[in-house]
């Protein structure tokens, strides 16, 4: 047992019993739990809304073609251990995974020293209808749910943050025929601002972001050298404060702050960045937002911290890092769906579309391709 | 240059010239012209109809949420050459990366041994608006859309099926940041057929399957002894006639025809195998449809034979094999956007979520992401 050998840690089960799932909401202060409560609320309401209806389209007389959402059966959530309890990756994932219809949710992640999970994870878990929480963290977590073990049944997709080795083990499970939300990297944040910013605000963002890991990214970018000289100073009195001052450093000493020439050129930086989190701080925000081409999330505005996305707005928190936002999007409720399509041809669709795809196959070659085509075309006419 | 050791060409120049793209009309035959005219339609129509607007919720007062699919801008298609001319699949990748409104779509696909491409691809190309087609095929075809060369364009996401070369360099460019399609696997299909099937119309379409390499799957499944025995028969007739009869062949060879107890175990098996192509020859086809819960595509009735949707009904034909159609979907509008959200918080949002946010980040010591909103909502109340 690997959880023995890393983790220090002996259990007994990895399954979490029911009794504790529902215990949990002991352990968790009545302000903790309103404010999930309300965060719940709002992540239900926004990713409600992504639901899609099935699609129908006649393409021709007698082709009908259709589409339709289903969800991905059996789906893995990893919620890592360490430091802090994220129980708010645990209503990102689960929320949108409930609402797809998912039949079997499980949840992996780490137990401390003792044995135990944070009770603050266990009781949204319980919350939001999870039944199966597994104590184990790590690779091997992900190995579990990638080709199921005695107590931990094999997945169809994994989702959620780790450090390097969940990574790459996530990596590694897509060669096993397991589908994962999404390549992860170290996170990170840029800020456009003018004038209009406020710089108290501006750095309070950068640093949120900083502290996050000391491989984390917090970019300024402005037209204002003034603006430059005010952030920095703000982040020099509020980082004395943060309990995790020493990570904020580390990640600030690898960011970095950009004086633009001007709004194209703000722009272009700003798209050709994609950057994860994309503050926009300005006085022209909402126009700014239209011309947004790559991002994960986007924060219009003075009075829209990223935190407020981090746990409660309603959007997702899961998001492409690195770059990838030019390609990927975060994780939503098309995260666990696939889309099936169908079509039903009727006698008098074949007799229409039926050459166009004879002339066609037999241009590739393909005859028997032709062929499923003929001798359907062959039966019909026999019977007219 | 690979393509002179691997291909035994010698190229003047990989990018194909404006005027031979335009000059491919002149080698197409009418008829083909006229087929690849309503197929295109039928493939626009139904994609088309996948765009989504725009989606807003106003998730608590004060607090906007939105989510817009924006294209991705830069897509490579690969298209195989060999020994079929797959114009088809020009269409079903650059349709839809047309209308999500990519704005650099480039085609590579490797030229013949006298430096030439078939012209029904050409000619396809540029019916649907691709002004970039390169010559160049196989894996150094792949590295150079993920890395970028002097003469072919980095891309942000790869389409398109190969052979195991490509398969497998496609896996690699996704560790350069290079997002891909889907992963790849054979072809296969599967056919669920009872006594109101015609045993020539499943035949025809388990040879349509077995064509495509030695490698496909075509797999027949029935409560019916005497279908399997007459859909043998059938096959037996019709393969000679073909003129890939010995790839067909090799493909029967690891095919299978599975005989069920009861409609419930065929069910069971059917979404167990979750295959790319899924063919109801059912009386009662279209009440099976509604019970699948994992396939690639359905094809509903019995005239409806996969080659409609391979070429020209409007559905795609990139679709999820080996299973992963648990988890993947097809090609769709989907592949070629990403869906970024965005956010606008009010003061008076922020003044009711704040504190929602603030008790969360406490509780999962991360104390600037506290801050970035206490700092917020300290200025809002000494304005106030």
């Amino acid at each position: 047992q690997l959880a023995l050998e890393y983790d220090h840690v002996k259990l007994e089960k990895l399954k979490v019993a029911k009794s504790d799932l529902a215990g949990a909401r002991e352990h968790v202060g009545k302000d903790l739990r309103k404010a999930i409560g309300v965060a719940m609320a709002n992540i239900e309401k926004f990713h409600a809304a992504q639901l899609q209806p099935p699609m129908e389209v006649e393409t021709m007389p007698g082709v009908l073609c259709k589409r339709k959402s289903m969800p991905i059966e059996k789906v893995g959530l990893y919620i890592p251990g360490g430091t802090a309890p994220l129980f708010s990756t645990v209503l990102m994932l689960a929320i949108p995974a409930k609402l797809a219809g998912c039949k079997e949710i499980i949840i992996c992640t780490p137990p401390n020293q003792e044995g135990k999970i944070h009770p603050a994870i266990l009781y949204t878990a319980n919350l939001v209808g999870i039944e199966h929480v597994y104590k184990v963290g790590g690779a091997q977590a992900v190995a579990a749910m990638a080709l199921g073990t005695e107590s931990i049944p094999k997945v169809d997709k994994i989702f959620g943050p780790g450090n390097q080795y969940v990574t790459v083990a996530k990596q590694i499970a897509t060669k096993y025929g397991v589908a994962i939300d999404m390549p992860a990297g170290p996170s990170e944040v840029m800020v456009v601002a003018d004038d209009t910013a406020d710089p108290a605000f501006v750095a309070a963002d950068l640093l949120s972001q900083a502290e996050h890991g000391a491989d984390s990214q917090a970019v300024l970018i402005t037209m204002h050298e003034a603006v430059i000289e005010k952030v920095q100073e703000e982040i020099r009195k509020q980082i004395q404060k943060l309990p995790r001052e020493k990570i904020a450093e580390r990640a600030l000493a690898q960011s970095m702050a950009i004086l633009a020439k001007n709004d194209q050129q703000m722009l272009d930086i700003v798209n050709g960045y994609a950057a994860e989190h994309l503050i926009l701080s300005l006085k022209n925000a909402d126009e700014w937002a239209e011309h947004i081409e790559h991002a994960g999330s986007v924060f219009i505005g003075n009075f829209t911290p990223e935190s407020a996305g981090d746990y409660a707005s309603g959007t997702n928190h899961t998001l492409p890092t690195n770059g990838f936002a030019r390609a990927y999007s975060g994780v939503s409720i098309d995260s666990f769906v696939k889309k099936i399509t169908f079509q039903k041809i009727t006698e008098e669709g074949l007799l229409a579309l039926g050459p166009v795809v004879e002339t066609m196959a037999a241009a590739e070659l393909l005859e028997g391709h032709k062929n499923a085509v003929s001798i359907r075309l062959a039966k019909i006419m026999e019977k007219a």
